[in-house]
């Protein structure tokens, strides 16, 4: 572009026309969870040019011809959902244990196979997840697990936009080893991915009952240096709050506060066994929760106060949290829980309404990862982070209020066509950037090799 | 088959080889929800003659080369899902309002709509509601609403197996105007379907504080009479255990067992306000329970004690209720939503498990509506409703454990084949029976005209 003599691009320039590479054009355009943002409109359209939306409006494929122009007549055109905290490697553990008592769940099931992980197994279960992900219409996650490198390979893979980090904490890990390795490897991690495009490197003290005072005040200077997020499992369930009420004498998160580690880089994922001054505390200190209300429910842990939470304006998010408490990685799917579970607990059927649901799931997951000025929403000048769905199926028939049917009737299997930093990941339900059948094929040999680890 | 002369014909008589002319084909087989009835093995079959299954086991395509042959190398087949309440038309009231208060949702927007359905909207409504339930594998349904005719008109074009019948309240109906010619459009219906092959004509008293005490035994009797079932809202919310107290001063189930009316005919929508002792009562009295948790968390009515109603053998089925508080007929969703509810409601992990929730969406549907018999497994003799879904997909691979896969990833998108009583409704997700596209756009004519009626 920057050369004057080349005299169509010059003519461009100076009309400043951008060079619109793709459109997206359809019947529903959902720019935000905002009613005002709600469009219905016959080849309603987003232009991209490059990484980043240029222009929101009718017929953009007519304006721009040498675009490629992917449209649906009856499309809905949506922010693309944020998984705030995820283990996309835990898909290999998918239905191999369910319903059990959480201490046998994962002594006996889990952990003895998490200490037999190798680089290998973790880079093909996060590729499966991937590809979940993309065919559901997630297109930025927030993962927490072993072997993070090979983690973010298979994140550069995909095309997905990612934050992740090595889980930490006192004992021995499958991956590094000693504690020390662990600190160290996540230093190169930090080293390898710096100025990546879709990748950053976030620090992931496990908990506070397998995390010590010490480390996790270690973790959080780490945090600090490379200014990150500080990802870690919070206020679960009651096994986590009575240990550290044994070993510390008080809560979670009073522990945390008391060793001044509460504050706006915190990303605490669950926060359920919250009190009310607890709520208020994370509020003031700017702690962003990562609610995930299926593996709340699937593992009995208890159910988050995300109404009073988000009263209180603390920044929420929502995930999924990983295959083996799920047992999907539907962002979908997860809405529809959110808001259902709410009402019933709350005996209100007003809160977590339908349009505050999707906000959690898409600005709210972007404020919560500090990405709020590029991601969450479709605006121009926004990162082009965006799905479509097939609205023309009797299941989402007919459309009164197509935020709902976001909610409340559609499921990832409704996403068509999925485009993430402007680049097209998925198109008619065909993954562009990953060899599904591959992945899904190598899965099944790895899952024979997971089920008969001892 | 008769002619002895006709010698093909006549050795397969002769060596009892059915007439078979379809099988389908996959890699795992459900029979029911038992552990022992889950197969995984190449090629596992089962061979339908007409309306029934008559063998089940590997490479009957083999040995039965004349018959259509439906496969999937990956597919699971099992038995179709039974919804034992719904209100099939209430899908032209899919996202109309959402998140609000009961009262207000109901006198503000369903009720002044509901006055002016007609019998055109409620037949185009149900076929829509019925194109769902078939692309989301359900292959029965019992429906309680108004223009009962045009339900069944549209159930009998679609194949689907439906338990039906017109809502009947004190006040003047849209559909039949006064009381007196509501019983008598009942006794129509009978007639009209004695000795259907897949439709079975019901009683439907809407709830204890619509029908007066008389009205209800009037029904009573007529159910008796026809030897049918008495459909009933029971217990569903506070507000009627409220009313019901005003009124009569006991609880909706005191009520009806004061009136003589608890028996085994009777067929109890959500079931959701019950002390220890009523649940009881009902067990003894083999009263049933469609169990609704979806519409029950949207509204937020309420959790079921389903859990304490299984220990005490009460029949329950699962149910979704009507799209308008749903708002989708998914039945994979709903046993998602019952196993994850039931487990955070009693903070237990191990309540509602997988093979349990499976059987309340199979066999328990199918005994609540007396057709155990028949229906809600694969059996040699039985009748074949069975679905097959494509395993062959990101989220439910590996596969452990084919039974926490349906309950807990699978969704209603997932199953590819459907046969209801021998025929093939759906095929590759292409709905046979019914005009899908058509049936699409007309709805979204009437939901114009459902938007506009104030």
């Amino acid at each position: 572009m920057s050369q004057i003599s080349q005299m169509g691009q010059t003519a461009r320039n100076v009309t400043d026309i951008p060079d619109v590479t793709l459109i997206l054009s359809g019947r529903y355009l959902i720019a935000s969870s905002r009613s005002r943002d709600v469009q219905e409109q016959e080849n309603i359209s987003v232009a991209v040019a490059s990484d980043r939306i240029v222009e929101i409006g009718p017929n953009l494929a007519d304006k721009y011809p040498q675009a490629k122009c992917i449209s649906h007549a009856h499309g809905l055109i949506m922010p693309g959902l944020i998984n705030t905290h995820t283990h996309a490697a835990m898909a290999c553990f998918r239905g191999l244990a369910d319903d059990l008592p959480l201490m046998e769940w994962l002594q006996e099931h889990i952990f003895p196979r998490e200490a037999q992980l190798t680089a290998e197994i973790v880079y093909q279960s996060t590729l499966l997840s991937l590809c979940e992900m993309i065919k559901s219409g997630t297109t930025s996650f927030n993962d927490m697990y072993l072997f993070a490198k090979d983690v973010a390979r298979a994140a550069h893979a995909s095309g997905m936009r990612a934050w992740l980090g090595e889980v930490v904490y006192d004992f021995p890990s499958p991956n590094y080893g000693e504690l020390e390795n662990g600190l160290r490897y996540t230093e190169e991690l930090f080293d390898l991915y710096a100025g990546h495009e879709l990748i950053t490197v976030t620090v992931n003290p496990h908990s506070v009952y397998t995390c010590s005072p010490a480390l996790l005040e270690r973790l959080a200077a780490q945090a600090e240096e490379r200014d990150t997020l500080y990802h870690i499992h919070l206020a679960e369930n009651q096994d986590e709050v009575n240990t550290c009420m044994e070993r510390y004498n008080c809560s979670p998160v009073q522990h945390l506060e008391n060793l001044g580690l509460l504050n706006k880089r915190v990303v605490a994922a669950h926060g359920v066994m919250l009190t009310e001054e607890e709520a208020f505390l994370l509020a003031r200190q700017k702690v962003k929760i990562a609610h995930c209300p299926e593996s709340n429910m699937k593992l009995a842990s208890g159910v988050a106060p995300v109404p009073a939470m988000l009263k209180q304006g603390i920044t929420v998010g929502l995930g999924t949290d990983g295959c083996a408490s799920n047992n999907d990685v539907d962002m979908f799917g997860e809405m529809n829980s959110a808001a259902k579970m709410h009402k019933v607990m709350q005996m209100d059927p007003t809160v977590m309404h339908a349009a505050e649901t999707l906000h959690v799931a898409t600005q709210g997951g972007a404020t919560l990862l500090g990405a709020e000025k590029e991601i969450g929403m479709l605006a121009v000048g926004k990162k082009a982070d965006l799905i479509m769905l097939d609205m023309d199926q009797p299941h989402l028939t007919p459309v009164y209020n197509p935020i709902s049917h976001l909610v409340y009737a559609a499921g990832g299997g409704d996403v068509i066509h999925s485009v993430i930093n402007g680049q097209v990941v998925m198109q008619d339900r065909q993954i562009i950037t990953l060899d599904e059948k591959a992945i899904i094929a190598k899965m099944k040999e790895i899952g024979e090799r997971v089920r008969n680890m001892k």
